[in-house]
């Protein structure tokens, strides 16, 4: 590896590593997402799909059947399945959270309608069900099908929870688990799964994905208090959208009564001023609110690495290391 | 069986006779709606689910199921499958249609929101699919997930079809396909795949559950020009919403120039005026459309008694063809 590969950022040299594998899931992604009767639905998939994601959540799937050995083509399938779910996800999401940009381009219930992306968003599902289906694996299929249960159930859960300041942080980690982790846990236990490995790896995989995608979404929530535009977060998103995340709960258990008054009128009533997240993010310091956040993705980052720790040493398991350094990178 | 039963709708004889077989269902589904932690889940869900739905698709997969000698668990988890799959469509279907009304109660769109309806739609799929994975059976797996496709599909394109006049027959098939067809064959479809039936047998229960779906959406379709009070059916909502339906397409096919343009103003420009519903149905009337549609509904019908009257004789099979001439007998 020159050195400018070694300098790339993690999820670049793994792509870069994955090459082969990579474009044929971008190939099969292609493939289904057409329809023979309704032109609408590549327009609006490949509207999403090609505006440059990072195909992380593919390329989890890729990277941990292929440490693992495995030399079939059901990775290729599987990594196309959890980037439709992914992608179906998405589209859902915007319509419910009413977005108007996405990965630096208008939203696609923007473009064309929420009819058009609740009903894509459909058909996306249905095909990585299809795509599932294919690799004839039933373990895979309850692995991708729990996951599916989870995401939406993370999803009503964070709608519910919204503007609602008792939200604990359980309840903030069952939905992290929802909207991140328990596809990023799925995509890497099928990798282990699909290539045939005792029990003790296909858990250790799982347990990297899982504590995987809760730093890296607590890594998210805590740069939208604490970001710049290096980070290329938009400070302040969650605060206007008066989501109960990490920072904001911890803030809040320990606020004193005009603390919660101010908390109260801001995030429960939505009755914001200027000057108040400038207000709200000096409580977030003085309570140590940020800190304490940034600990919990470091303790969850340190879980992923000692579970990638405890199988074979490899180049593309030390790679899957190096992403999970990066993720808190941001916050170190 | 008593003279009571005899008069009864064919549905609900078939719920009588296959009594046991539904209380398990509902069991199930009342079981997999859960949430252990989003209880809006089972709230929305149950509004619809025990709204009195006539549990048409699951009884068509119990009967076919149990007319094919089938005697283990999984026919019940493959009807709760439909169902699921169903109810998650029309919570979909009414954020798409920003319906008010569904089974005679306020729409979960209209009671909660838009958002609660996506959401505790895709933990529906989800569910859905996590139940037939259950079966361990990957030929109903198939069949399931190729029939959410092309329910999703069948909706993108209604949904790019509507208000445009040149929609072909050939499109109307695919969308009532969709819409209404892929369910009810899946349902037919797999209760004789889980058997274990012959290949012409399955085929025959596929042709049946088909051409079952497309007859009973051409008569909804038909009544929706020629309905009274006593089908039940309000006249004249897909004209309002400028659906092109089979009577529509047929009378625009014969249309002549000033007809056109009536046409044209209405549906396509959406600018309706009193007494244009009865100026609308006289064009149907003046083309034949109606009786040709009704013709369409009765040779649809037809097909699907042919394809039943092809298997063994027993209770269940003539009461699924009983089924099949009472869901045309509204317009016969």
């Amino acid at each position: 590896m020159s050195l400018d590969d070694a300098t790339q950022k993690p999820h670049k040299r793994l792509a870069a590593l994955l090459a082969g594998d990579l474009d044929e899931v971008n190939a099969l992604i292609r493939a289904r997402m057409a329809s023979k009767h309704a032109p609408r639905i590549p327009e609006v998939t490949a509207h999403l799909v090609e505006a440059g994601g990072k195909r992380l959540r593919p390329l989890l799937t890729l990277a941990t059947a292929r440490m693992c050995g495995y030399d079939g083509p059901y990775h290729v399938y599987l990594a196309a399945t959890v980037e439709f779910i992914h992608t179906a996800t998405l589209l859902h999401d915007d319509v419910v959270d009413e977005s108007k940009k996405r990965r630096g381009r208008p939203t696609a219930n923007l473009l064309w309608d929420n009819k058009s992306s609740v009903l894509v968003g459909d058909y996306l599902f249905a095909r990585s069900f299809q795509l599932m289906t294919e690799t004839g694996n039933l373990r895979v299929l309850r692995i991708l099908s729990d996951a599916a249960a989870t995401i939406a159930e993370g999803e009503v859960l964070q709608l519910t929870a919204a503007q609602d300041l008792s939200t604990t942080e359980a309840i903030y980690l069952q939905v992290v688990r929802g909207k991140t982790a328990a596809l990023f846990s799925a995509a890497t236990e099928v990798g282990g799964v699909i290539a045939g490995r005792p029990e003790e790896e296909v858990k250790a995989l799982f347990d990297y994905g899982d504590a995987l995608g809760i730093a890296f979404q607590i890594v998210d929530d805590l740069l939208d208090y604490w970001g710049s535009d290096a980070t290329g977060k938009n400070v302040g998103d969650d605060f206007r959208e008066r989501k109960l995340t990490l920072p904001l709960i911890k803030a809040f258990a320990s606020a004193d009564d005009e603390e919660k008054a101010f908390w109260k009128r801001v995030i429960e009533k939505g009755d914001q001023r200027d000057g108040d997240l400038e207000h709200a993010i000096a409580l977030l310091n003085k309570h140590g609110a940020l800190e304490a956040t940034r600990q919990e993705a470091l303790a969850w980052a340190a879980r992923a690495k000692a579970a990638m720790e405890s199988l074979p040493q490899s180049e593309l398991r030390d790679l899957l290391i190096d992403l999970n350094d990066y993720v808190v990178s941001r916050v170190n």
